[in-house]
């Protein structure tokens, strides 16, 4: 939760100018949202999420970012719509940060997971997969397998002061991943953070997706084990394997896995597992003493990674 | 900013089912607000704030507090207004917490003070304290002169961890106020917190007042000694005399100060400095580390406070 750069009113007085839309009505930080600093913008014309992108995104990505969830949203996946300015940029400087407006979206995200709510978060990401496939540019998925030895290589020092044999352990899992990668499994752009504070719901309907600034061009099915770790698996770390069939059984509706994607999804289970239990263990270890955000603990993803160690095959997944 | 308490939609759908406000359309947490977590709500008959109290309020309050804003409203003063449920209660249990739907207000609040915003809060200021001259009840300033002392006792033996010597400045300031503290000016109900992120301005004009979870029923002039400190001090702790001056003059021209609260501004200016410099300070040496709030630097007000006590009289302040 967090607002990093506080704007002064005169600095988005002279920002809203560049728009045609309105003048500002109400402005409130967002608590939701860990990499940026979100903002609720209502205009004498409707409402809007103003969002400063802090250090954790390159500029270089944003025109990307923005672009796809344009794409998306002109094929019917509800998602923010960046708006432009009268000049036609959707992206400018804002407080000596890039900064962007996009579409307010209703809806609630669901603070505890129901099994009633997977089975649309699979149909909706499948969806989000069918629609991205004629937006050409790439982006490499600098979270992707590629980039897990590095983050590592950065905790496994002090890995250890979270939990004693955490570092032997993460190099073994990570090096079994690695080797178990597969290569040749379906390509596209993914969401890759479609956790349940980026997902709203309303009225008992999935109402919306959010916060595009992990997405990136990589194997499809690795989505879906991001979304099996984020929304299957109950307080105390076990699969609800109820949940996970919903999900993948939502999916499979929309878009169906092939093979050798289900003969992979363990190992894509434990991929997700170890991007996000490294990038928590790096967050966990260099969160200073009165940050802004609360860390989020590393050993509730090395207990689901140990659950995807254990799994033969697709079956553990209700599949 | 904060959000202390996550609210399920279960429990949030269960809530608004007790009021006649429509369907639920949007619920985020907002990240400003220190003491309370905050919501905005909208459903489909309008926009609100939820509030949910957190462990500082005291339930046994709340109801006072939530009068208080009934009353001010309904005399005019643009405050959130407390929404009463079907059963006419304004005030329930929801996830363990009391909370209370209020009224959205519009407007931004200023994040860089600059001088026409003054007049503005000082005449707001005083309109508040005629609105609540026939509101009855009584609520002790748990944070004014009487409760000082138990606060130093519990900051004194790590007062120097944050600056060598502070308990024995604020030993010494301390004492001096206490036996200074004037006993026979007006007195009424206060904001008693009326910062800069309590006010809000739309258009260039005050739209409204928020957060009264502080308010008290103390010396009216203190209440604009709070205001002095917390609206005309530049960013090296110099006092802005013109801010000043347009803030005394606003509150002025609504409500005179008689000649013994302008004698008393010294004095009231150093009380208000300390009553902050306290618990920032108790905050700076208790708040743990990945705490969701910013601790904010408790020697902004020692500085305050030495501006005050080298003030001869109220012309220190341009008055």
């Amino acid at each position: 939760m967090a607002v990093y750069t506080e704007v002064s009113d005169e600095a988005l007085g002279a920002f809203l100018a560049e728009y045609d839309i309105g003048r500002m009505v109400a402005f409130r930080g967002i608590a939701e949202g860990v990499e940026n600093s979100n903002f609720s913008l209502r205009t004498t014309t409707g409402d809007f999420i103003l969002t400063l992108y802090e250090k954790r995104v390159d500029p270089a990505d944003l025109p990307w970012f923005l672009g796809l969830m344009e794409h998306l949203a002109a094929r019917g996946i509800v998602c923010p719509l960046p708006v432009r300015g009268a000049d036609g940029a959707a992206l400018r400087l804002l407080c000596g940060r890039h900064a962007a407006i996009t579409t307010f979206l209703p809806g609630v995200w669901p603070r505890r997971v129901r099994q009633e709510h997977c089975a649309p978060v699979g149909a909706a990401l499948a969806q989000l997969h069918l629609a991205g496939r004629d937006f050409a540019p790439c982006r490499e998925n600098t979270l992707g397998p590629a980039g897990w030895p590095g983050l590592l290589e950065r905790c496994r020092a002090r890995a250890d002061e979270v939990r004693p044999g955490l570092a032997e352990e993460l190099d073994a899992a990570l090096a079994e991943v690695i080797a178990d990668w597969p290569q040749a499994l379906p390509r596209g752009h993914i969401h890759a953070d479609l956790f349940p504070d980026n997902v709203f719901f309303l009225d008992g309907r999935l109402s919306g997706l959010i916060d595009f600034y992990f997405a990136a061009t990589d194997l499809l099915a690795y989505d879906l084990a991001v979304c099996l770790n984020a929304w299957c698996f109950e307080p105390d770390m076990s699969l609800n394997v109820t949940k996970a069939r919903a999900l993948l059984a939502g999916y499979g509706e929309t878009r169906k896995l092939d093979g050798s994607e289900c003969a992979a999804l363990p190992v894509l289970c434990r991929g997700a597992a170890l991007r996000f239990l490294l990038t928590r263990l790096f967050d966990w270890l260099n969160t200073p003493p009165g940050a802004l955000v609360t860390r989020k603990d590393p050993l509730d993803y090395l207990r689901r990674l140990r659950f995807h160690q254990a799994a033969k095959d697709a079956h553990a997944y209700g599949l």
